[in-house]
């Protein structure tokens, strides 16, 4: 059972604010032990200096005394805003026995740096910590001899479930449940109930209701602690279970249990295999970490950044991290400018073209990453019947044919001014109404035609819409003048 | 109380699937009954005819049934995803007493529609049916009559408890925050709670701690339902509540709030006002919806999208949702289309530059997006103090200069090769290069700026970098080219 969070002090609120004071504690004391050691190393005092030394350990003692009384998550906060030396200073000060959650706490890569600087048996030790469902989600950063040692020493129990939590791939509920179940049987009443559950230490976090199985585990409903307790002591389990309930198997999406969650306002549901075995539980701080973490990655993966920076890293990382989306960019932007080299001697004739052309493609771009915008939170709200795709295509192509009249118009009244050419400024209206159709439909097809093949619709699609309207743009509104300009 | 979910029939897991395979039956029985009403219209069959009118009844009997089973919350999800005269039609086979949950559900633009069809005597029943809190939410979409008439005909207490929800505004925990409290006092027994509790037919949903308060509603301490329930029913609350308990006041910022929910996973937590008073609670399932309220408006503000949009609303409404961001990036893009205007002569001379500059000014926007996308996430954190600015400043040049190098070292060789000048291949690499560390400058500078002004730091620095770096990449890249090739 994971120790409950009564020995900690809470921030109050854990607010930006209370926690960027609890940062400037830590440095303040990291800043006075450094001076002393500066002191020291640079020999201005003797090295074995008494009285220095326990002013140096007074700090180190306070420092300690203060992460003795923080919350996990509060300490893996400021790991992660501590740079390398001063955050293994840190790490180092952190009870042996906390290790282990602190580590579940910090991102991937601040954790990498932490597990780095510890020893194999250091790190078995932390991880002997953890329930299995936490292990699974540490084994894949642990050294592989941890992990094997780690399952020479676990109970039989545990050892099974860690084997059946490292067995799910991530993305399934499997991978994101826990084993923290409390389960009662049908035939009892609920004094039977109440009688067990006082022999408990504690109940497992988020535990709103229990779970009633029969004699093989297999799931007959459930019992919430409302109903237990707002009924009658002498009644029976089975007079007051639900067993209509929601219920996930550790192969359903974890996309589609998490919607659930937020769907029916759940805290917990009991996970089942084919057989109606209970085999786990998924509790609401499991799904809120899930959603977080895909809004994130999400907006990481919009930037081209392909997984969270440790700020303090070295630059080499970061440029391993960015690279593979400004290589993407310089491949479609090298094909627009390809395609700009078509029309090179139109431009010599008219060089206004060269001023105006980067207008048409980026309305094109903004346009067309509206569309897909809208698409996608349309397949993923399961609106997009074959139906209303058509529907839906139509309405796009009606507010891009209204943008590119208006907003092309007016781009037109200004080329055909600064220019002097009202055959100019016909040809840009045309050409960003045009572009801006264009980027309409494939804002439609670009989602779902990835639907349709499986695959994330939110993934990749601002690129490609991207790379069409500019490469598009330039063609269109070249090709127009060429045609009709010169 | 809200009406418990033991009644409505969950779709198994919530998923896509389940929903579409609803939907579909819903739409299959629209279809049945437009039949029946089409050849009604069109004079087919006589208009009184009593076995296809039987027929058509029997239709809508079969799908009130099937709406009457289901949860308030798919639904909304059917409503969302029909088209307005599809949607009404099965708004109006909705239950009455149910309008009210199902309003909260759906989003604001389908809202809207539901309620312009409705009298305001309906909407004065359906919100009689919710919570303060709920009313809180629903009441600036409902006619000023409305809310009124709300007003005088509830009770006291909710009436207060209604005035205090709509006096916080949106972005605080008193606009997120439910009345739905279970308190005791602190010198009872146990015992005294059990028996207090079974008088209850449900407790609120989410109860995972009772409250504790004196006399005077001050709030003392918590009692968590699993501390109640492994304890002897002997002991006196006292004993086993908390009192250094996580506390909101109303004012809080719902961010901060949030994030202590998920920081801390919690299920519950107090409410207090300056004084100490108990006034309501936070639970996780708005908690959860406000993360998921959040990330999404993220989302459609990143794509230039004031809101959701009804995908069944006119072309006009969609228009108006997407004009203004439009409208800023039409000025940027207006911007760098003159300061290429300056280097027509250079054009001219070098057209080879007009095919080239696109790409140094989109590579830009791109580094610039993955700087401030980094920051960003940084501030969100907490880990930007000012010392670390500067260091994460000198960390983003050098990665913006390894990129310039490579990149913009390829990009010249692959300029030299088309173009036969070795000359215009350094002056790519070069112009690369300066508008990678432009492009880290300001990507620096514009989200610690805004956030030094106490703006939030994600909204709209992605345009602001993009006009930057396009500017700013034609500029360097023309005026070099003007200095060192012509």
């Amino acid at each position: 059972m994971p120790p409950s969070d009564n020995d900690h002090e809470l921030t109050p609120m854990g607010d930006a604010d209370a926690l960027q004071a609890r940062l400037a504690e830590v440095q303040t004391l990291l800043a006075r032990h450094r001076l002393v050691e500066d002191l020291v190393h640079r020999q201005e005092m003797p090295r074995h200096d008494l009285v220095e030394s326990l002013v140096h350990k007074r700090h180190l003692a306070e420092l300690r005394g203060k992460l003795d009384k923080m919350h996990p998550a509060d300490i893996a906060t400021i790991l992660e805003a501590l740079p390398l030396p001063d955050r293994l200073m840190v790490w180092n000060l952190v009870k042996a026995e906390r290790d282990g959650e602190i580590l579940l706490e910090v991102s991937d890569a601040v954790r990498e740096t932490l597990i780095a600087s510890m020893a194999p048996a250091e790190l078995t030790a932390a991880a002997q910590t953890l329930d299995a469902d936490e292990l699974a989600d540490l084994a894949p950063d642990l050294p592989r001899e941890v992990v094997q040692s780690l399952f020479q020493t676990l109970p039989h129990e545990e050892r099974e479930q860690l084997r059946a939590a490292l067995s799910y791939p991530e993305g399934t509920v499997g991978a994101l449940m826990d084993f923290d179940m409390v389960t009662v049987r049908e035939d009892v009443t609920l004094e039977v109930v109440f009688r067990y559950l006082r022999r408990f230490d504690a109940l497992p976090d988020h535990t709103d209701q229990l779970f009633v199985v029969d004699r093989n585990d297999v799931l007959q409903g459930v019992l919430s602690l409302s109903r237990l307790l707002v009924s009658e002591p002498e009644t029976e389990v089975t007079a007051v279970m639900r067993s209509d309930t929601l219920r996930f198997t550790p192969h359903d999406p974890a996309d589609d249990a998490a919607e659930a969650f937020d769907r029916y306002d759940l805290v917990s549901a009991p996970v089942v295999d084919a057989e109606g075995k209970l085999v786990g539980r998924l509790d609401v701080a499991a799904v809120l970490d899930y959603f977080r973490e895909e809004s994130e990655s999400e907006q990481l993966a919009q930037a081209g950044l392909r997984e969270e920076e440790d700020i303090f890293a070295p630059v080499w990382n970061s440029v391993k991290n960015r690279w593979a989306w400004l290589a993407i960019n310089l491949v479609t932007a090298f094909i627009a400018s390809r395609v700009i080299g078509l029309f090179e001697g139109s431009i010599e004739k008219l060089v206004a073209l060269a001023a105006l052309m980067p207008i048409v493609a980026g309305i094109g771009g903004n346009s067309g990453n509206q569309t897909i915008t809208m698409i996608v939170r349309a397949i993923a709200l399961g609106q997009l019947s074959p139906d209303h795709a058509r529907r839906l295509y139509r309405k796009e192509l009606g507010v891009s044919l209204i943008n590119g009249l208006v907003w092309g118009g007016l781009l037109g009244v200004l080329a055909w001014a600064l220019y002097g050419s009202l055959a100019l400024g016909l040809v840009m209206t045309s050409a960003m109404t045009l572009n801006l159709l264009l980027a309409a439909t494939v804002g439609v097809a670009i989602p779902v035609t990835l639907a349709r093949l499986g695959r994330d619709p939110a993934v990749g699609s601002s690129v490609m819409i991207t790379a069409v309207t500019d490469s598009g743009g330039f063609f269109i509104f070249l090709g127009l003048a060429t045609l009709f300009l010169l």
